[in-house]
C-alpha cells in the first residue's frame, strides 16, 4: 500500500534452483481484482509426503480446516494457493468452497480430493466463489514447470514489498538433497490482507511422521519466533512437502525423525525456515528497523520465550526503537508484565554490547551515546539477563511506526 | 507532548466539594525540572482507614514496595506523591529514597513511617534524590488546605491532557457521607510519562478491611477493564482513604464490606471508580475514539475478559478503528486468538446495532454504510455474542493513532 520496498529487504535474492518432482504455475483467476495473479498451484510428479503447521487460531480459514483434516492421509499431490479472499468465516459456503476447489484439483491432476491441499489468504468473510477455479487448475496443471520458484514466490505476495525465496542443500546418506521454500506475510496479520503463508519443498525421501516431526520442531525457534504485532491469522499455513526423487539417486527412504542419517537436513531445514520466517518480520508493515531480543537466566526456556514476546510485543518497546531511544525502562516494564518469575535485583539489559542495567539499575558506566549508537542500527539487538536460571530463547520482531499505523488504518479496499 | 486536549476531554468538570478529614498542598521541589508542581501531599486529620491495589508488575517501584509494606497496619496519616521520577528500577537507592521521604512526612505530620504512603511517577532507572523533599514536606503540613481536589489532579499531571477528578455521595445508616477521588494516566503506561496513579477518599467511617475488599471489588470492572496499550506500569497504584469525619454526624464504623449499610456506598465508590477510569482511557495517548468492547455468552466471565482485552489489545483492531473502518474480519481475528473457546459458527458481531456477522458469517442484512456511520463517531460500541455460555465483560480502549507512536517514540526529554 505504501509503494515502497522495505529498507530491510535483502540486497540480493537467492537463486532458485528447480527442485525434482515439483512443478508450479500461477494464473489470473479474476477472485477479486481482473487481470491480478491471484492463483498458485504446486503439483507434484509423484506422491508426495506431507507435512503442515497452522494458525492456533479458535476460528481458522476454511483452507485451515481442510488441510488439517487432509494431513493424517501424509500424501500430496496438489497444492492450490490464492490471493483476494481468505475464505476465512465464511461458514457453509466456505466449506462448500474448499470442496469444489479439490474437486476440480484432483480432476485436473488426476488424484484424490484427499491429496489437494489449499492455502488463501485476502479479505475475511467475504464469500469465495470457487467456480472461478473451474477451467484455470486445468490450464495450470497443463503448463506447470519445474523453474518456476521466483514466480511463485511473487504470485503469493499481498503487501510483501518483496518475495520470500530460501534455499539450501544437505546430504542424506551420502546423496545430495535440495529444499526450496517461499514465503508471504507483511504483519502477523491483516486479515484482510497479510496472512503467513509458506511452502517449502525438498526432494528428499522421507516418510510423511518423520517430516512432521521435523517441521514441528522447525517451527518453534523459527516462525514461531516472530511477531509483527502479536496478532495472529485465521489462515497462517506451513506446509513441508518431500517428493522423493532424491531416491532415484539411492537415498534410501528415511522413516524416523531421529535417525541420524537427517542431521544435515534438520539443520538445513531450520536454516532454511529461520531465513524465511526473518524475511518475513523484515517486511513487517511499516518496519524500519528489525529487534532481536534474546532473554537468558529465565526460570527455564518456556519463561525465556513468554518474557522475550512480552518485549518484542510491547508497544512501548517498539514505539522506542523506532525513535531510536534507548529506553531500558521500557524493556524493565516489558519483563515485569510478562508475569513470569523476574527478581528486579537481579536483572541485566543490553542494547547491542552495551550494559544499560544492572543488579536492579542503571549500570553506571553506561553511556547513553553509546547506547544511542546501537539504536540508529537496522538491527536492534536486545539482551536481558534475569539472573534466575537457565532458560533462553530469542524472537524477532520489528519497529512500530507511523506507517504500521497508515497501512492498517486505511480503508479496506 | 502533543500540547492539544484529547478531543474525548470531558466538556465540563465536577465541582469537587471539600471533604472533612484531609488537607492537601502541593509543591515545585525541582525534581526533575524548575519551578514545575511536582509534589502532593495529603494530610488526615486523624488516622484514616487505607485500603490500596497495585501493578501486577514483577518488577514494582520502590514505592510500591513500600505501600504494599505499610498496607497491612490499615492505617494513614500522609500521601506523598511525586512527578519527575518514578524512583523505579532503582535498587538500594530505590529504598533507601523511599525511607528518606517517609521519615520527613512522618516528621512533618508528627506520625509514624509506618503511617505515610508513597506514590512516584517519572522516569524508570534514575536515582530519586528525597533530600529534595526534606524542607518542602513541612511546609506542605502547615499549608495544606481541604479545598484543594482540582488543583491536586492538576499537580499529579505527566502526559494528561486534562485533570480527572470525579466526586459522589452516599448514605450509610442514614447520615450522609462523600467520596472524591482524582486520578492520572494517559497511557497505562509509558515508565517515563504515564503511569496510572488514582487517590480517592471518603469521609465514611469504615474499617480498613473493608475498604480494602470494597476496593478490590471496585476496581475489576473499572480500572482493572480499561486498557490504552496493554502495557502495564511498574508504579501503577490505586489507593483509598476513609476519614471517619462521618462519626461526627452519628455514623456508625461499618466493620465488614458485606454490611448492608454499604449498599448505597459500594454502588456510589463502583460508580466513581469507573468514571475515574473511563477518563483515564478517553485520555489514552493519541487517542481519537473510545472503544467500548462487550463480549457475551462466552463460557464464563473470566473468558470473556480474556476475549474482550484480546480485541481491546489487538493493534490492527485500534487501527481499523482509527481509519473508521468496520473490519470486523480483525474483530473475528482477535476472539480466534485469545486461546479462549469460540465455535466460529456461534459468534455474531456488532458495530453499535448494526450486525455485520451472525452464525459464522457475514449478515446477509449488513448494510456498510450503516456500520461506517457508527464507525464515524467518538464512541465506538463493538459487541460479540460467543454463543456458548453466559459469560459477560466490558473494556474499554482507545483507537491506535498515529499521534501515540509519536508520542511514545520520541527521545525521552
Amino acid at each position: 500500500m505504501s509503494g515502497s520496498v522495505s529498507p530491510l529487504a535483502p540486497k540480493t535474492f537467492a537463486e532458485m534452483p528447480a527442485l525434482r518432482g515439483v512443478r508450479m504455475a500461477t494464473a489470473a483467476a479474476g477472485i477479486k481484482y481482473k487481470n491480478r495473479t491471484d492463483v498458485l498451484m504446486m503439483l507434484f510428479d509423484r506422491p508426495a509426503s506431507v507435512a503442515g503447521v497452522f494458525t492456533r487460531s479458535k476460528c481458522p480459514s476454511a483452507p485451515v480446516d481442510h488441510c488439517r483434516q487432509n494431513l493424517p492421509g501424509g500424501i500430496a499431490r496438489a497444492v492450490v494457493v490464492n490471493s483476494g479472499n481468505a475464505n476465512a468465516f465464511t461458514g457453509k459456503k466456505g466449506r462448500e468452497a474448499t470442496r469444489l476447489t479439490a474437486e476440480a484439483a484432483a480432476k485436473a491432476v488426476g488424484c484424490s480430493e484427499a491429496e489437494v491441499f489449499l492455502a488463501s489468504t485476502g479479505v475475511i468473510g467475504e464469500p469465495l466463489d470457487a467456480t472461478k477455479f473451474a477451467g484455470v487448475l486445468d490450464k495450470l496443471a497443463a503448463s506447470a514447470t519445474q523453474d518456476f520458484w521466483f514466480e511463485a514466490a511473487k504470485a503469493i505476495m499481498t503487501t510483501d514489498t518483496y518475495p520470500k525465496v530460501a534455499t539450501r542443500s544437505a546430504e542424506i546418506g551420502g546423496v545430495k538433497v535440495a529444499i526450496n521454500g517461499i514465503a508471504k506475510g507483511a504483519g502477523m496479520i491483516a486479515p484482510d490482507m497479510a496472512t503467513m503463508l509458506s511452502f517449502v519443498v525438498t526432494d528428499a525421501d522421507i516418510a510423511p511422521a518423520a517430516l512432521q516431526a521435523l517441521l514441528q520442531a522447525g517451527v518453534e525457534p523459527t516462525f514461531n519466533s516472530v511477531t509483527v504485532d502479536s496478532d495472529t491469522s485465521t489462515s497462517d499455513t506451513l506446509m513441508l512437502f518431500a517428493t522423493g526423487a532424491a531416491a532415484g539417486d539411492g537415498q534410501a527412504k528415511v522413516e524416523d525423525a531421529a535417525d541420524p542419517r537427517l542431521d544435515g537436513f534438520r539443520a538445513a531445514l531450520d536454516d532454511l525456515l529461520r531465513d524465511l520466517a526473518l524475511q518475513v518480520v523484515r517486511d513487517g508493515e511499516g518496519a524500519r528497523k528489525m529487534v532481536e531480543v534474546t532473554v537468558e537466566g529465565a526460570e527455564n526456556d518456556a519463561a525465556a520465550k513468554r518474557i522475550a514476546l512480552s518485549i518484542a510485543n510491547s508497544p512501548l518497546v517498539k514505539t522506542a526503537v523506532a525513535g531510536e531511544d534507548a529506553n531500558w525502562g521500557r524493556v524493565v516494564m516489558a519483563v515485569g508484565k510478562s508475569g513470569e518469575m523476574a527478581e528486579r535485583d537481579r536483572l541485566a539489559i543490553w542494547f547491542g554490547d552495551i550494559r544499560v542495567a544492572v543488579e536492579g539499575e542503571r549500570d553506571p558506566a553506561y553511556s547513553e551515546a553509546a547506547a544511542t549508537a546501537v539504536m540508529q542500527g537496522e538491527t536492534i539487538p536486545i539482551r536481558v539477563d534475569i539472573g534466575l536460571g537457565s532458560g533462553r530463547a530469542t524472537v524477532y520482531t520489528c519497529d512500530l511506526t507511523k506507517e504500521y499505523v497508515e497501512i492498517n488504518g486505511d480503508y479496506r479496499s
